[in-house]
């Protein structure tokens, strides 16, 4: 099944993304066709459970569609997974009528959730939310203003992270439609990378919203999180994958030395270590996000999700993924001499695409900071290793 | 099962380990009673299989009792791993004679097996190999230096590597019983660490064998490599996680701006980095056992192996712990301020412990150029990523 | 004077550089304006000497020079700081006439010189160089095509490195009027940084050229490279410094942990480490230039430096600049958070520009190969340290 | 003169040192004999200034006499540069008598200086420290414990470090007779490496001091450590150049894949990058060793150097050649195979070695935290870069 569905995206890959990086690349519009080839070919959002008409791939087993789809382009990568930080509060915390709505819609027609986190001074420290909800008859009202929302523009439903009115200090998740009045989307952002995907600086303005899910909010944001950096690092491995094969590509043609650069022991060694930081990397992954469907296969998944909110195996995935593919891209990038350093190669593309890993859902300091402080620390004052 | 061995071998490291490690990194003397008491407490050659009277525990068991070990002390664990580099062979490629004769004998009383593959000039370069075997009536005389063979001093059969007298290209693994005529121990090797392990440089003088394993000599090596670099690997976990526990020991006593060093930032996103090291390396163990564990499974394990050789987890797990292990030692060896640079404390024992991993069973250099010639390029060429 | 000279520099940076930062970075156009004014200014090619109507600032003196224009804009500095690869080799070996010719109008009008060394397979390996030099009735013919050759599209004059035709071990430099004909610029490069700066691919087609400078042209070409390493490496110190700057900016508006981000421990402790990068990388650039104004000083500098070639000090300062900057360069790159991932900081810019030090006339393969064989090795064998 | 006087160094480094690193490295006693052949060879303290029968060697002349020990033995590199800490103080701030005393005895006899700053709870926050000093008849009385003290069993006089008392945040620096009452040597450290010098732990039982030096004692002590930790870092290269030189020497006789391991590419980039590290210390060392002396000629160095206190240049120099060393050992560690994990070779002392410039006098998190407090903000909130 889940190799069905490999092999599907594959072929999605060869027929739609092969040999339009440079396009894929530019600053310009979203690649609406791409978009359109995915979802009318049935395959966006292939995490959602067979329940609502998905595919139901574990997050295993999305650990490799991310690979691939990375592998050929991680914007489009990315912007086909990060509904999962969105459907997973909804498929977990919400009302089996919003889980009808949103997740069948999702399966069905390969709508978007979009996730409005962070904000310009609450970045990684959430607890600084300015987005305010106030209760209002029928439901509630939400105000503020979000930094970054990737696939915003497009959305079905948003889930919206705010504080209370009134208890700047509780926070929940709002599930708002997409098509909610007050939803203002201010400008997508040029980004360094990743382009292929939009994200965009949003304002709220007394947009109207359900009661939130039940829970709270940065507890709910840190359980979807499990997922999506999980599948961020993998797209770190796609993308470190093809670095490594643009590397050996060029290798292939070029002589130093007297024979091909293949042959050459300095770049075997550069390539090798290159090999060990992949294979870690894909394993980190797969280690994390078998951590993760362990919990979601539990009978008590969502109570025992906002007990343990981050997993200690997905931060280790996501800071190790960050690290690890920046070290790739920072060869790499040396690696095809002044060609390298000219657009003619995809290799420029690639070391950009490879920085969001380390950046977005939260960077190496914010990282190991919360393994510190959760896992770290508990741990040795409580006598465990 | 592998749950209650793991609490003996707790059991047997509080009675017998904990607070004797300077006598442990004592170059003088292997501490014999410590040996004697983990074999009278049959916890000798875990991994022996049920069928022989072992525990039969597996190798991703495993992973767990050589960190546990190596928390305590490095020397001990190698010394009590290591045999699964000689039992292997055996139970792969051995007659059930000599199955029944060494692996039972192993279970039962906990005997060790010693390997001896490394030469002065052939430590990395097997294909150096300067052993001789020469073929003789009623078996094979071999005559040869081997520069480096742990525990050979206590073992009660050895697997000696060697070339064919005649054909220096076909290599083999011979069957040596402990007491054979002409087995000569030059001397034990004063190491910089694992100190508690006894290390030898021998003499082969003609000493008598029986007919080499079925196979080539090399290919069977690195067969048992899988197991042993594994678990040299794990070792690392072991000692990294104790580094890590010393320096926090240290920081809960010493006070930095004001606060616990405990509390300070730059403190925690140390620690936290290490930790993301310890996790990974673990994981990276655990991947490589599961690997060996599976083809082990199969009922064509002994070809299989012969066919795969070294597996790729394996030289990445034994690689990556190498390199992330050195960092750890690094990071470690500066955090205690000037009383980690007095013998005072542990610290400075378990950075020359950990050097180990990055040494003995292939440098990272070798390793390397292993994955990009065996796997790597392999795969390139044929198309696979 | 150096320090006047630096002055009138920094006024033309603030009057035409700053603030420009996006449009330098365009992909489309040489900044002419720019180029114009720089000229206008009398402040070209500062490094010519008195006697030719030059400024005449030593290479120390450059390098502060160079430190600054990179600051503001790297490719500015780089297409400013270039034309001394050519230079330098007309002011040691030229004849009077052309130095008259070439450095005089430099130094008047802020010509440009270009030079042509590296080809599609000779890159690092000029050895390997296809361009080829005939003799014909009063002078040479060249034939051959240029993969990179930086303001070759301005230029006045071009040095072009070949073989001897009928001796394709003979290789030599030639200077070749700009006008010439025959010399066929094929396109502008799309580079990954310093846009301010043209890079072309050339054809050299039957273009007829003086006799050749007298000396082994490959050794020609690494004595000037000599100065135009020592000042890519200080262009490093100008990206590097202004990253910094940039965290420091950022960082002065940004709350962490109840605190601006300024005077938080971890986040002084990156810029503490950047700092002393920084510092090192200027210390070994005036190192290197002091070593070439030693040698330059010398009555018998040709002959001195055709002996030297590559000087020690100046491949330590190419290939540590490159490496720390890198270094720099990474952490920058994620110390704004999602800000600097996107275009509106310049943040993606500086870390694009800083690639080329580790590229552009030579990677650090290359330069720990000269370093190991030309210094190392020869020390060793002959006795020193 | 400084070359007759590195050629002096060198006669007795080859008759005293070489081929004794072993017993050098014995944990037991100092080399009394070989401290007095350098004292009675007129070697000793060799940078008192001639006004007082000394050498008067600069610092930066200093720095390549350190750089031969240290290549030697750094141990005694370390004893025998570290008077420096406690002379500088007594130049630059004692009274006449004092150095007519003490300065001159360092010259014609070689005597020790020692200092008493650090405490068990005071190493780099000396604003903690416990020792006090109580004025009374006749001078002050002094009382704390003093955790580490190098040469203090040998030393003619002490430069003890104290909190006046009744204001503990005033600190002062005194000056102490070596045979003074009341000064109680507790034990010598066993450490890690360094071993042919003795540090000691110390008990001040109200021994009398002469009035402190003028000027603020925590300053006066940064001034003494600017001579002394850019020695520290001197013998970092002195150390790195022998692990690069054992390196070559074993590769010279090691064969791998069919020649020398000498010419092997990967081993030559291994040792080309050790080379670029090692000149960047060496040229970081001059330049802090320039610096430091460019103050000591101006005639108000007291006051200058009271105002500036740490040197940024000594800053980055002590951590650069902290952090470098460390590296270059990490790699020499592992470029032996197994050989170099046995005491045969003289490696395991030199990683040891190593260790201790990353420590003693400021580790890593110290000097970064300085370099950005004391350098890097006040630059950047004033303006400059
Ligand atoms: C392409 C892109 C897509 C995005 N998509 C979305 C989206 O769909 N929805 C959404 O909600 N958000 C999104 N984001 C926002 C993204 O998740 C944040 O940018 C990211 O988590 C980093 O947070 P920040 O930008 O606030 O920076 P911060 O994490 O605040 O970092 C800024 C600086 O502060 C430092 N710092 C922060 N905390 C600490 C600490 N504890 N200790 C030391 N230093 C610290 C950092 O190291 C860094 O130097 C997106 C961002 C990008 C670039
Ligand atoms: C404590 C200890 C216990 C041991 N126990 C045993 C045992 O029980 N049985 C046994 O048989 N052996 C044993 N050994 C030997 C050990 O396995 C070898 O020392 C180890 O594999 C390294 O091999 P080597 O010493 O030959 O060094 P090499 O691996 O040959 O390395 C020497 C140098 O050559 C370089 N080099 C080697 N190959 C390459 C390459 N392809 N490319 C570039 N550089 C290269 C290395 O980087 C290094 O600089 C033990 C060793 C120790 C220290
Ligand atoms: C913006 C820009 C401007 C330039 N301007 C000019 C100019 O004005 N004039 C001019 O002549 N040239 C110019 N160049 C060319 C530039 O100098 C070369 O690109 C640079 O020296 C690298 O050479 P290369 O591209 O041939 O790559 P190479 O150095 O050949 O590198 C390609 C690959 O081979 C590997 N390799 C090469 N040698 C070894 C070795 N010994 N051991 C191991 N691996 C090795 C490298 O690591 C790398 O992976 C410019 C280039 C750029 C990008
Ligand atoms: C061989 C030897 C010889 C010596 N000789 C002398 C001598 O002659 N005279 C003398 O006075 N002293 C001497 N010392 C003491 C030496 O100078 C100190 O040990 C050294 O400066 C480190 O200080 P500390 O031991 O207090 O550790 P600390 O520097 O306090 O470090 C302990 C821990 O705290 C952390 N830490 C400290 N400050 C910070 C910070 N700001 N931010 C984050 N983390 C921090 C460190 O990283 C480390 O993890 C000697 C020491 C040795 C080992």
């Amino acid at each position: 099944m889940a190799e069905m569905f490999r092999e599907h995206v594959q072929t999605f890959i060869d027929e739609q993304v092969v040999g339009r990086e440079q396009e894929l690349d530019a600053p310009d519009e979203i690649p609406h066709a791409i978009y359109d080839a995915f979802r009318a070919k049935n395959l966006a959002n292939w995490w959602i459970p067979r329940a609502y008409g998905g595919h139901g791939l574990s997050l295993e087993e999305s650990v490799d569609v991310v690979i691939d789809l990375a592998y050929a382009d991680a914007g489009l990568a990315f912007a086909f997974f990060l509904p999962i930080l969105s459907s997973t509060p909804i498929q977990l915390y919400g009302t089996e009528s919003q889980r009808r709505t949103y997740l069948t819609e999702m399966a069905r027609s390969g709508t978007f959730g979009a996730t409005m986190a962070s904000e310009r001074v609450a970045g990684s420290e959430l607890i600084r939310l300015g987005t305010v909800a106030e209760k209002v008859d029928g439901g509630f009202r939400l105000n503020g203003e979000k930094f970054f929302s990737t696939n915003a523009a497009l959305a079905d439903y948003f889930i919206v992270y705010g504080a209370m009115s009134g208890d700047s200090a509780r926070f929940a998740a709002f599930v708002v439609p997409g098509n909610s009045e007050g939803v203002e989307i201010l400008r997508r952002w040029p980004t360094v990378g990743v382009r292929a995907a939009g994200t965009y600086e949003i304002a709220l303005r007394g947009c109207s919203a359900d009661p939130p899910l039940p829970g709270n909010g940065l507890r709910i944001l840190e359980v979807g999180l499990n997922a999506s950096r999980t599948l961020m690092a993998a797209s770190a491995v796609g993308i470190g994958r093809r670095i490594r094969d643009v590397c050996l590509d060029y290798a292939r043609g070029k002589e130093v030395k007297g024979k091909q650069l293949l042959e050459n022991d300095v770049f075997g060694a550069k390539i090798g270590q290159m090999q060990a930081e992949l294979e870690t990397m894909a394993s980190l992954c797969r280690v994390a996000a078998r951590d993760f469907d362990e919990v979601m296969r539990r009978p008590d998944a969502p109570e025992a999700f906002l007990h343990i909110g981050s997993l200690k195996s997905v931060l280790v995935a996501k800071m190790m993924c960050g690290q690890l593919g920046g070290r790739i891209a920072g060869v790499g990038a040396e690696a095809l001499g002044g060609l390298g350093y000219t657009e003619e190669s995809v290799l420029g593309k690639l070391v950009r695409d490879m920085r969001y890993v380390a950046i977005v859902e939260a960077g190496e300091d914010v990282l190991r900071d919360l393994l510190y402080v959760r896992h770290t620390l508990p741990a040795f004052l409580g006598g465990r290793r």
